[in-house]
């Protein structure tokens, strides 16, 4: 092609956009490869599932993000497999993408762990349909609730959060706020008693918050129950109905929303590599995080088992995708340029972990044994992610919702709109030639 | 039920919302029913197909806007029929509406006139996801086009918008904008020539924009051009295939995208009433917007025949929705108070029209002979724009995005995602039980 050196990046999730920014100034070509033509900001899909910011707050255009870096082309495809022979990576459409560095970067999948009907009734949240078709299934529950009070017997306005790690939990801790302080006012004069509204978190282990130290658990536990969240520790899903909930000791909850926030796996794209693959169907990888038998070939963030020091195996979050993807970079250009280690070993380190609870409401626990609870660690929180933010041109908007929310408690974006919802008035179809 | 007078208004688009809000101090209780959950500001549909703006911008939870209105409740359904005997409005889901006074407010539906593929392949611009479905195909397009450039000498790149009224101008004019300013950056690189997309506007008559003067027609039209559409007038469709459009003159263009801007018809619940109805089956109503054989009832708006005082019919402009449900809320009132003429006869006040061609050009035709074009009108139409939506809170967003997109061109909205795209990263279906 033009004689440079080609790097193939799948996924641009947090640890693909690192290596290509990375990469800017590396005497390389990338190409980043993705099923969809943007980025999410994983940690605030909670807020587009509570109806606290749009879809679009949420999303880059993948091609806008890398406008400026003149060596990242972006290709809008699912990537199929690799033909480790040909040095290709095959996508559903078009011609497949040579490489000469790869770097897998496709994250991780929802977990049901063999639960029955997790996978067909319940809800996930880790990508953005998953959150708008939340959102839409959770205002219908309402709707649905006041065109027939008598759902609400059913379970119509009973929501079960399964999973008390920080996506559970802030789920639960917004879906509470939702219902309070918005919903109860859009639905008054309804037929029927939006306080029947009943959000329950399930968590398997004895406690909330694993990663977080025992202050900051019992914070976050005594915030939710405040708040209303009935918080059931010790506790576990046996299987999952369209409108029942099961749980380990046989309790049954009428509930018509299982969210499911209580594990993922590898993705589907480590089984087609045809690799070795370790605990979660996670990539094997070496230290240098390179995939096993393929020395040109990387593997990071979630997709990933990355080991850390004390030979745990690194948690799927943003910072090690974030970390990893970084570290590739570094290995790449130094390969590539010839200068310095190029198999050095990575080291993850670890900056904190923060969780919110709802407005004002937050734990943080940063390096150095810096531990904030309450409105401080939600000023921490918030600030974090808008430092994150701006580094994508075009989020005022994210910022301007944001704060009309916290001025006004208007959450704005309850709409039913999107994932197939909203009815085209029409008699046209609109069909698709590329459907 | 409370000794109060219903009202049942169908329909919370321009006319809805003005009988609605035109009902605030009257002594009735209104159910303002409809199948979405919010409002849509149709105007700016346009600018979502064409990434200017996101869905969320132009799309208002009924239940907020009428929030601070004691007397107003809101139904989200699907209205099936009218039971006249019992005065009662029958929906898909719940108990039916009973009424004292009925306003049918459902508004349009797309027009095909029969011709074939228009249906199937077309891609109207009239309700919300219209708008979404069409963005999302116009940039998968782009996307179809860097994975296998041959599909370009396909008409992959090539837009084809019928109709040439305001809303087939206005799409056109963003569509080139589009391609132009934004595209062609997001594509620099890619393996096609982004110069190669192709816009075509075609209208049956010998002219654009039938309701303005002739001197803000040729100024549409040579705008138009300069900019790169291709403007065929005096032209009408025959065929449309997913690939193909041939015009009536037996040309054939390659193109993968019909806009159908075309033409719209009474929605269907005007067939479903069993009520008298007109041309394009609006329904027929007397000089006070009151349904023949059902003084009860009235019908505004889109899917009413309103004549003028010439005898012509009204066109299915928001200004006319508008003003016609004010005017039937003020008959309401006076009839239930017992004070004026409840059946004081419809005087349609045309205030004057405006479209947009791109970026600071607009041709607007106001009262008392005003008549603008260019920067001026765009400015004027922004204004208008501006000062309605301010009516609605939590539209800073809107402002935000519009004021970034004219200072940098970066349409910030160039997301796949939605109307059943953006597939979910996982193994659940999430399946939702009102579905």
């Amino acid at each position: 092609m033009n004689g440079r050196t080609n790097v193939v990046v799948v996924g641009a999730g947090f640890g693909g956009l690192a290596v290509a920014r990375g990469l800017a100034d590396a005497p390389v070509e990338v190409t980043l490869v993705d099923r969809n033509n943007f980025h999410t900001f994983q940690p605030l899909l909670y807020q587009v599932a509570t109806s606290g910011l749009n879809p679009a707050d949420v999303a880059y255009p993948v091609r806008g993000i890398f406008q400026r870096q003149r060596n990242v082309r972006f290709r809008r495809a699912t990537v199929t497999g690799v033909d480790w022979e040909a040095g290709e990576v095959t996508v559903d459409s078009g011609d497949p993408l040579a490489f000469d560095h790869l770097v897998v970067a496709a994250g991780a999948e929802v977990n049901d762990f063999g639960i029955p009907g997790v996978a067909q009734h319940g809800f996930p949240l880790y990508v953005l349909p998953d959150a708008v078709h939340l959102r839409n299934h959770i205002l219908g529950r309402f709707e649905a609730a006041d065109a027939d009070p008598a759902a609400v017997d059913d379970g119509a306005l009973t929501f079960v959060v399964v999973g008390g790690g920080p996506t559970g939990v802030e789920v639960a801790g917004a879906l509470v706020e939702l219902i309070d302080k918005v919903l109860h006012r859009d639905f008054r004069g309804s037929r029927f008693d939006v306080r029947r509204a009943h959000v329950v978190l399930v968590e398997m282990l004895d406690d909330l918050l694993p990663p977080f130290r025992p202050g900051s658990r019992r914070y976050a536990r005594s915030t939710l129950a405040a708040r209303g969240v009935e918080v059931r520790t010790g506790t576990s899903v046996a299987e999952v109905t369209a409108t029942r909930v099961r749980l380990g000791d046989g309790t049954e909850i009428p509930a018509h929303t299982l969210v499911w926030a209580a594990g993922v796996k590898a993705g589907a794209l480590a089984t087609a590599l045809d690799v070795p693959t370790g605990r979660g169907g996670r990539i094997t990888v070496a230290p240098d995080l390179r995939i096993a038998g393929h020395p040109e070939a990387f593997a990071i963030g979630d997709i990933a088992a990355i080991t850390a020091g004390d030979g745990s195996l690194l948690p799927g979050v943003a910072q090690v995708a974030m970390q990893s993807g970084h570290h590739v970079a570094t290995l790449i250009q130094r390969g590539v340029v010839g200068e310095g280690d190029a198999h050095a070993p990575f080291r993850y380190r670890d900056k904190g972990s923060m969780a919110t609870i709802g407005r004002r409401s937050a734990v943080t626990e940063l390096g150095g044994g810096i531990r904030l609870t309450g409105t401080p660690a939600w000023v921490a929180w918030l600030g974090l992610h808008l430092v994150y933010l701006m580094g994508f041109r075009n989020r005022v908007s994210v910022f301007v919702n944001w704060a009309w929310n916290y001025l006004t408690w208007d959450r704005g974006a309850r709409l039913i709109l999107g994932s197939g919802e909203g009815e085209r008035g029409t008699t046209s179809t609109g069909s698709d030639p590329e459907a």
